[in-house]
């Protein structure tokens, strides 16, 4: 019974069914039907002209909106805990040439416009400091919290002032949708945001994540980059294929709404031992070493956090039975 | 009826089978039981024990490669029509920090000892000069020819005598290897290849190729490398899954064999047409203005090459009768 | 007797008086008096506002200019015989972030617009290749011939029309300038030059060049790669002090005229000898290994530059009686 | 009367008179007489063969050496204050093709052996993190401390045992070998660092700092990546010449000891108002912003550092009457 991780999950079937389907004969890399469909779908999806680029992973996304957002001069503000600065194996400064990450703090691995502002203030206006460029936050974070589209707007709002461009990290986009009920737009480019690496692996896909650029001008530069960076697949419809099925019928939404009900459940189940509020698919518990290993015994698979606190991971295809035994489990502890 | 390039082909129904399989939980990048079998496989097909990364293009393992071999401030060998330096983007340069690549000229994308020699002894020997640090070769070569065994031993032999790490990109090393009848050893670390880009993409997979490091010393810092640009796909099982399937049974071995079939059978058609000898699954055919509008008027989908030139490229999926109908064709042109 | 390289020459004593009238304490970097006269000084003698950045070497005023007109995904058209190509160590590919320089041929190492059309042509506009982003020149050349304004306008036009930044690599700009008796804008932004490495350490300097920016889009990301480059010495006063020094009384011209009439008594010695037309102060002729070791053994010290030529570079110091000696020696060949 | 950076003082009167008797023809680059002299005289003073660069910053040589040490895929430890952190504009990252700078705490930005371990220990050992490949320490510190040869091996111990490279800043080593009264052996490789970056220009020099690798295979890379920053200037006699004077006769060692013992007159006068011991050439001294008014009011120049705090540098020209002016004025506040 696994809670460890949304990476590994398995695919779910409209993308599966998407993915055998594209196997037919078509123009190579982008250049194909499915792929050429790509800027459109999630045009109307945030309901305004966007340019969208298939990538195979997060950290591809990522960095690519960041090589568009921050020169090798620059740096870019996020917090301490942001995938981009502890899970990427320095990604960022790989595909910017150099840029510094600038790091700050927040709980749940949320950063405030303040926070933000400190930081910005922290650098003297001077050559002999790297000055920042761009704002990259996570929503849902890396800790299962989501920014509200005020709060986003309000990071926005902050970057616009201070010329800071703005990306967001949506590997749990999806997630942070399905909490908020809000529309994509709203959380996203109305909110001010520049760049949206929209993650669809960890919520049903294959292979496939999106960067989203809303406002054209970093679209050229970001597919030469991608092609340079080895990113540009030859049979780029399986990677269009997985991804558009996912948008119709909305099933990147019901995935998620699964994962974070999956996830509701065992924190009513975990009741005070919640280390931060529940609002997406991970749940942070506090467990002693003897009770992680009881709920281990049971035959649940999950990641201590640090000494005395566990992260439980819902996935879209998370067993009910599965996430039902183990509410009942912590519950019993 | 496409001959436009390998890379539009589809997927044969064995990678297809093995994707489908692999739709199960497991854990995530490549930590998964079929990414840990991936060396072990490469291992048994190269008689010796190798070091076997999966990742999405043939630029990414190319770039992997080279980035092993060569200094940010050293220059990579390749022939001027490599595919490194005109089809990539410049991820070679990319990926090592900014190396060089020196090029040579020779028929039909070949570069012999005496080339390579020659471009060593144009650099002077001085801090002021990028000193030639790897040779790259591909095999089968961007225009469908094959080094042998023999003649990779010839630049394999100069390689360890100059000091230069020695890269093959094998976008069509299956092509290659079908076309020679050579153990795949033999026509790589037997004659001094230090690194491999094993393409399947081209030959019937979905989205994997394998950079195979012959010697270990690489290996570490490649995996780095690998997740630092991005290329550590969190559901690598899939990844896996269809090159592995592709090994068992000598699947890539035997769609090779029928692209090149079918090279051969235009070939033979083409008689005092060809540009080159075909000896993979690429046919350089002269002809007329006319000559191309009347076979593309019958549903041939090609390239032209130049003026007064087509290239033909078939895959392990060309329908014979397609193939039939080409060479009728052209003999009647 | 040295005829091997300018680089080697003393420093003029109006630079060295001006270096030790620096020898006062002022602020930092570059804050200090005569570093904030710098553009002012330049935008007089280009008769329009420049800004200008002093630094150590001529590879760095390259560098830098390069990094500005030209990113990491795209490439700069260069003669093959260019001083970036071949002297630089893949400067350019490091300050870039790994650019390529795409190599044009010529008589001279002078590229036509023909050539450049040619170049830019050679290359498809997809993303799968680098696309030009920028054309050098060097001026007077790495051969001593210069391009005239008009030869450069004409450079600068192509430029304009295929959008490509223009940059001229004037280590000797200073010869070039004295032999054309033009002026220094008709040779540079009048042309439609957007940048100019403008050696003064060959001329006479000790160790400052001036990086010349025509249009104010490209001096604060210079600013900020100078720093990251190690490039901004922290007593900037000696650097600023000669080349002002320099710019005075035009000591900069009065010296080229210097090194390039000096070459001039060679170029009549050598007649027919001459590999090409003398247009500066480098001199290439025809001398076979005798004649070249009869030269040596009165004790001219040159550069052999292949087989059955060599290279005499005159400088603002040549001995006039040395430079006679060798023109009687040549004469008697 | 001038406290604010010892960047800012004169050249020293052996330094310039070694300029000047350098201006006289020789060869170009570092093929000089005079930087052939280089590696063994810094052999010399260290009582061991090491390899000596002269380059123009401490920037450029802190980069080189950091370059040499740590690969683009890991990262350098040092303290949240050092210079390569807050004051080279992202040059570390540059030079190293993007490592990351894992930043630890320490008073008087001071690493202690605990807190580097513990930094190693912070990161996973996995293909998702940036793992640590070198240490940098400053000494003397940004804040006036130093590191004495105990302490210095403490860490060098440490970097052996856990795989680090081990990186002097010693922008004011001469500082801290003055104030201990040690052999620059026992500071340095004795201890068992790697690399020093030995300043010159802080103490007296005019533009030129000596890279010195204790160990011989980080030379040629070194030589390359100087070049290929555009760091290997023409007329290197001129660097050289300066560092070979204020070697001779242990000019660098009185030019510290006047600078230190000029702070130490301006400590003695601060008193209880010290933030930090006055180990170097650096004061830090609480004052309000209406005494710092007082003292500026009475002509003194320097930096508020923070809010109540003041920074004085002295440098080995500070004038002792300006220095009792100042001592005396700060006991009168």
């Amino acid at each position: 019974m696994r809670f460890f991780s949304d990476n590994a999950a398995a695919v779910c079937p409209e993308a599966m069914a998407a993915i055998s389907a594209a196997n037919r004969l078509d123009t190579a890399y982008d250049g194909d039907a499915l792929s050429a469909r790509l800027s459109g779908a999630f045009s109307e999806l945030f309901e305004t002209e966007v340019e969208a680029l298939w990538v195979a992973t997060g950290t591809a996304a990522n960095s690519l909106a960041l090589a568009a957002l921050c020169p090798s001069y620059g740096s870019i503000i996020c917090h301490r805990d942001a995938h981009i600065q502890n899970d990427e194996c320095g990604a960022p400064e790989f595909y910017t040439g150099g840029a510094k990450l600038l790091l700050g703090d927040g709980e749940g691995a949320k950063l405030s416009p303040e926070t933000v502002d400190g930081l910005i203030g922290s650098i003297r206006k001077d050559v002999h400091q790297v000055q920042p460029a761009a704002l990259s936050i996570t929503n849902a974070t890396e800790y299962g919290l989501v920014y509200t589209p005020d709060e986003v707007a309000a990071l926005g709002e902050l970057c616009r002032s201070r010329g800071l461009g703005f990306h967001m990290d949506g590997a749990r986009f999806a997630n942070a949708v399905a909490r908020l009920g809000c529309s994509p737009a709203d959380l996203t480019w109305r909110a001010g945001v520049d760049a949206l690496s929209f993650g669809f692996v960890k919520n049903g896909g294959m292979s496939a994540e999106v960067l989203v650029f809303f406002g054209g001008e970093h679209r050229q530069a970001s597919l030469y980059r991608r092609k340079r960076a080895g990113h540009l697949l030859s049979k780029g419809r399986f990677m269009a294929a997985q991804v558009l099925a996912m948008l119709e019928g909305d099933v990147w939404l019901r995935n998620a709404r699964a994962a974070n009900d999956s996830a509701a459940r065992l924190a009513s189940a975990a009741g005070d031992r919640l280390v931060l509020p529940v609002e997406a698919n991970e749940v942070f518990l506090k467990v002693s070493p003897d009770e992680a290993e009881a709920l281990r015994s049971q035959g649940f698979d999950f990641y201590d956090w640090g000494v005395g606190e566990a992260r439980l991971v819902t996935s879209w295809d998370s067993d009910p039975a599965h996430v039902e035994a183990l509410a009942t489990a912590i519950e019993a502890l």
